[in-house]
């Protein structure tokens, strides 16, 4: 059973998390976390070195769960239908939160990359991920004449990450999900994809 | 010949332009903006009604900065062409900047979505824009057949604006062109662009 201490640590990183998505990770301020969280900053204090401590570890939990995301949305019978269920799952997960917050480690990349070199750093371990994880089927499906050949997959998959991430952040803006939706759409046609 | 006061504002609003495109509009204070202008705080509010109204003037005139760099550059003897020597001056721009600051409207996109409501009014007229300016060649490209017409010419200039986004996102998390750089290269080939 989880002491009343972790249990505190678990409610200020679960609401902190929801403040830092929407905020930004150096905009929102100790007070903007003392509100949300509702504890004191003794409490935080208690459980945190400080701000850029929370921060950081939200961002490695969203890494870890937009990991499990990827794994479970590159499911298919084919390379093909692996690619085609994961723009579908992309598109639903974006419209579930209503555009709202985005996706955090785009707006972590933006706001971090000339300011603040710790986040750079697990940021940028997302992309190469998700990049590594989508270069697999895209070469699998190369293979099977699925999707057009004559780009390497890598660059495919550079470019699929590169314009979600560009989708996602028109959408946002627009708080509508046609952006994204015809992003993905393109991305379909642009790869010949069969699935 | 500008007033003094004049002179002071327009300091102002270009040394302020410098910190918001490295911090952000909403994370620089305005401690930052009298460290990097010099000025007190009595003569910035003289000018000023605050810090919103310093970021908004700033970034109008990035709009119209920017509306002259994508005039400018969507210049050539065709409309492949056109777009071709767009995607030359998007790297070269980038590049000049060593990729630091990355896009001010995509950063303000981000930051601005779900909090600063008169930054994203002019973010979103940036965008529309910008997504309107490329509309005009890629139609007359798919008129003399120099791009692929199976897509509508406003969902691939979505499309590209989307992924420049995305490049410049990630060429600015790696402080590397190659993102970037892969990025236009594989909208070449995805348009089956001849300029």
């Amino acid at each position: 059973m989880p002491s009343k201490g972790e249990l505190t640590r678990e409610k200020v990183l679960e609401e902190a998390a929801r403040v830092f998505h929407r905020k930004g990770f150096l905009t929102t301020t100790v007070n903007d976390l003392l509100e949300v969280t509702g504890t004191t900053k003794g409490n935080l204090y208690f459980h945190f070195s400080g701000k850029e401590d929370v921060g950081l570890e939200v961002l490695r939990r969203a890494k870890e769960n937009f990991r499990r995301f990827l794994c479970d949305s590159l499911q298919g019978e084919s390379p093909g239908a692996q690619l085609e269920n994961f723009f579908v799952q992309v598109l639903k997960r974006n419209r579930d939160k209503g555009f709202i917050g985005g996706c955090m480690f785009g707006n972590t990349a933006l706001e971090a990359s000339d300011n603040a070199p710790a986040f750079v750093e697990v940021v940028s371990e997302v992309f190469a991920e998700w990049i590594g994880l989508l270069e697999e089927p895209l070469t699998a499906a190369q293979a099977g004449g699925q999707i057009r050949s004559d780009l390497p997959a890598f660059q495919l998959a550079e470019m699929i990450v590169a314009s979600i991430e560009g989708g996602i952040m028109q959408s946002r803006l627009q708080k509508a999900e046609g952006p994204l939706l015809r992003t993905l759409d393109s991305l379909r046609v642009l790869l010949a994809l069969e699935s």
